[in-house]
């Protein structure tokens, strides 16, 4: 049984509650019950959110130690953090950086990723099945 | 009577205290009570700083369900913030950027705002009457 | 009583007389009597346009040599006119910079003002507002 | 039952046969059998492969026209084709862009893709997991 | 005998846990120890580590509040934080800039510090020892 | 009959009479004399031309008051004039902008232009014919 | 009689079959109809399309060995193809570069041509039009 | 008798006049006069001064058409105005570019020149001593 | 002996034949006969040309698995195609870029090439020199 | 009288000598003698050539030493040498810039100066007539 | 007993002599003194110092034949010389890059340096200070 | 008899004495050695190396004097010296740059060559060959 953290940068508390008409009526409380539902017994989940960056560096940090598996939404982290970056280098951990939106699609500066470069892969653009994808590349590791 | 929240960012904890030659003698304090003062009962104010980029965020998500308007010294966060940005557009709050000094004659790097796309406007230049103006902007909106 | 020089550049002849359902439905001359109002006896405002950057050049000086405080909305000039700031740096006029709309929403050439550097402050995106507070901005220094 | 094109771009010929230390021992024969293999009776595969933009521009206007979904691994063209881009919103198929490697663990000139901003989402860095995963996006939607 | 803060930055307090091959056997607690063992009684150490911004930003005010040096390895941050720098200058503070690897020789996003143009120095590339160095520059002043 | 003002920007009062070998023997009278022979009764033209930038914005809004097409040289204001771009789209006028010469064949600073992405489209290269060409897109639209 | 080879890139065989409420409901064999149609006596029209480069790139030889006049509509090629450039210059064929749309309107990557330097002139934004009066250039020259 | 035309762009005519202690007491008059002394017999002088970039556009023409050697203080004009450099390559004026400043030693947007290219020479840094230079040069040509 | 692949790309086909007075009255099959002759038995030329970038994709494949050594000279291509150079990398194969002009002294565009990085080595500028002494260092190799 | 030392750079002992058809037929030589006639006794001259960088750097510290003037031409060291201009701050000699030639109409990697900011002033474009120029202004400061 | 080379660049040799209100009344002499005094007999100091680029490399050349340790300051070359950066990487030489003053404070193009990347280590901004604490480095390694 | 000059540049005296696992065991005396053998008595050869930027501008003016052809590796000046391309220009001699490494596998700053568009023309890769193929071009020129 795979030990996998699932971690949510800055802004995805407001997931479902706010702006439902865009990113959809699923809040992150429901992306955690579908996805443990998808899990069953293949994997043990942690899920967490913060909108602190040092918390997602501490919780990489975590990640590692316990060898878990990590699925990583660093929401607008993912643009800016050199700090998340070399967390997930220094921790060793095997990252998938994953994205509800396209973010290829919106404004230039959410083009570049400090952290794709030292996760194993990414996915993004399939809204709550970007996680489910994550998932099973873990399992399927 | 208009909810407002008063939102300072990093660094401006030292106001009036440290370098009043060069930023004035009032303090974060001073300019709380000034405004409350010019609020008077227009305006019921929450007034907060933080110097984690996180709080900010989070106050934001707040100000946003509470359908307050929101006065933002971002400070350096302005610059670098892009957590900060997706906070406003999720959150579909009313947010004013305001600068006590005037950024952009100062260094290049502070020329650029993460926030100012989306926000209703911004003032900057103006010492404390910078607040003042930002909140007769949201109370004639 | 202060001596106040508005100087608006160019096209802010054709506001609210075109696409009204964008900027509004008020035309310049309604925002100069709407300020004529607000500034009662504390100001003498004189109030001009020009689609000519050598035309607010001059204005400029001439406020300065009046000692006037100025309210400056130059439009596309802000974007392009090295003159004009030299003007402002000349002359030692105390210069305000306002844009009715949010310039940083908008294209990024639009972002880097010429003018902001050596003025006293900036107010954007406020429509009509935005020059009120730059009035107030000059009668509270 | 799903009708899925599955197009591969320049160099992926090469699969397998070269450098199987770094791509791994599956041929690109190999990729469509496990392919087929998962998607089953869920979908009806159509899979090709060409070194030339111009038939990957083809290609994708014929799953346009089939209303196919389109798993696109476009090799380098990802990284310098307009074609391909124009292609893609012009025939209106659901594309998903996938690659083997990590493109942005790569040289700088693969951290862009011309592709990506008019594709539904992106999987990159999983190996033939990638298509697999792609597969999965495809049947979910 | 002087007041010294030695703050430290995210990802330091993996030092000699994770990759000692990499950075040395040495931990955080074995580069404080070594320190005070050095100073003797010269200097009072204050020995900090944090992965959050504003916990580094609030210590740079303490030690300015306290007049103390401070030896700072502000790690990532010193690529992205305005706010640190804001902080080193609003405290002014004495600060010295060190680096456990010569950042020079890594990614070019690290060639660039917010923080050396405002701090007294730069020390990098010494592994432990960089601490020792800045120790004395602090005691040499 | 079809309203068309011939708009000519700084510097193109010289046609024809420096530089024949260059740009032809025509002057701007010329070309004139030979739109209004091809116009014909298909269209009321007035022909202006000016050095000052503030002229051509002025001339836009009147041609934009007056419903009339715009075939617009704006010769070197066509790469710096911001103002001109605020104009057409403020005026809402249908406007060609045209060019004597390929300007994408001289200086890479003539390669951009901030009128075209407000123009219905643009002709360019082709001396005097670029003119009648654009008089003909008037008159077929 | 004229020689005169019309080219068309990449994506123009989609004309007129998807999205007809954007480029209209005219095919390319519209297109080809109504310029033979006005062209009449006064030229040979070749009317081809490909979505390949190097059929471009042979087509453009084959025009300069007959000496006939090129309109070229090189689609997504004009803002990538060296090789389409280097064609037009070594062929010595008198190129003129046209678009339905209105390039500059678009994304920045499309307000670069690699074709036009090398062209007689460009005509861009008219629709089919566009078409129409590259033909009249050439016949006029 | 050479026949020079002094042409002093905008802000010029605030020179001595406001800020004597940066620009020195002398006005546009006393340089003039100055000028004119120098110049004794040897030159014809026709001195002028305009905040209008269309004005010196002109005054370059005419200075072209009377075959006059041309002493060109562009001012802010000089960094960008393509408009005055048209003129000046149009006109085939032989013009000698001054500036009271060393530009280089400014802004770094002072330290390109649109007008430098097309000019003979360039003389910057002298105050006054500048257009006397200008005029040896133009004499000893 | 040595099997030696001379791959040659988009454009050389017209060598020769047009413009003899830049590029020489050789054709390319003057090239290929003299270096046949310069070859001898020391090496069995295989030699061809396309303006199809996929065609030298699938050709460089083909003599990496043969073998042999490659001349490529990818005229416009060394320019653009991310997908040749990764045919040469893929393929292992030895491949020397060569070029008949100073590719330096053209365009800037032309300095960059995507395939030197993976080349063995580089000769340029020497005319159909550049193809013998390509051939001298493979033999030499 | 007035101690003068004239410094010329690299590849400056080639004039006259070759090409004179584009640099003149004066040689240094000629220069040096045609300065001395002007000078007479109002300034005693050193003058002097290198090609080394380091020679230019010691000649302008022995200028400095000895309170010379000194008319710099740089050469290529113009546009390359930061240790030319700390020579220059450092010995704090009065510097003026020459060129022969009109450095802005050339090569856009000769419009940078690394000396003109720290330079007195610049004269360039004259020939050896700039060296004259030079004389009179560092005799009339 | 360490054999240490320290080589200085440009400029250093007028340290202490000019400007001692800047850099101090240590001349390069004293600085030398100062660290015999402090190397004892710890090392053997070879103290140098040239404004030649050349001489840094071939003395970079000597200290790694010598197999000494280099403490090198090298002014502006550290700015502008891959000479000496490949001098260090070739000699295999142990070098510690020092500074007197803190290069980042200063003009951006100070920022860069071709040498520390191939450096063990950088000390910058500590006057004299910083060669006794890259001696200290030395003698610690 | 051809006069062949073969100029060395910074560092190429430490050829095959240091890192010879990396440059080969040849030093600079082989590489002359093996090329007098080839040019037997073909060519005159001069052979010289030099650590200094200057001594390489001389020797090329030497060259061009001379009459000679010039075989240059200028190191790392290649990528540095505006004052060796001047001099290359000014002399008229005909230059071959030649590199014993492919330096465009190296860092990007080695991809730019101030040399190459005064040359005629560029081999590199080859190791000692690259001499060879030089002298080769030289000879068949």
């Amino acid at each position: 049984m795979r030990d996998i953290h699932v971690l949510n940068g800055p802004n995805l508390n407001l997931l479902g509650i706010r702006e439902p008409g865009i990113y959809g009526a699923l809040t992150l409380a429901d992306i955690e019950r579908r996805l443990r539902d998808r899990a069953g017994a293949r994997a043990a989940l942690t899920f967490r959110q913060s909108n602190h960056e040092g918390d997602l560096v501490t919780w990489v940090h975590e990640a590692g130690a316990a060898g878990a598996g990590v699925i990583l939404n660093a929401g607008a982290y993912t643009h800016t953090s050199v700090a998340l970056r070399d967390a997930i280098s220094g921790a060793k951990a095997e990252v998938i950086e994953v994205h509800l939106s396209n973010v290829h699609a919106r404004e230039s500066f959410r083009h570049h990723s400090y952290i794709a470069p030292v996760a194993r892969g990414v996915i993004a653009g399939f809204g709550p099945l970007s996680y489910d994808l994550a998932l099973e590349a873990l399992l399927a590791a």
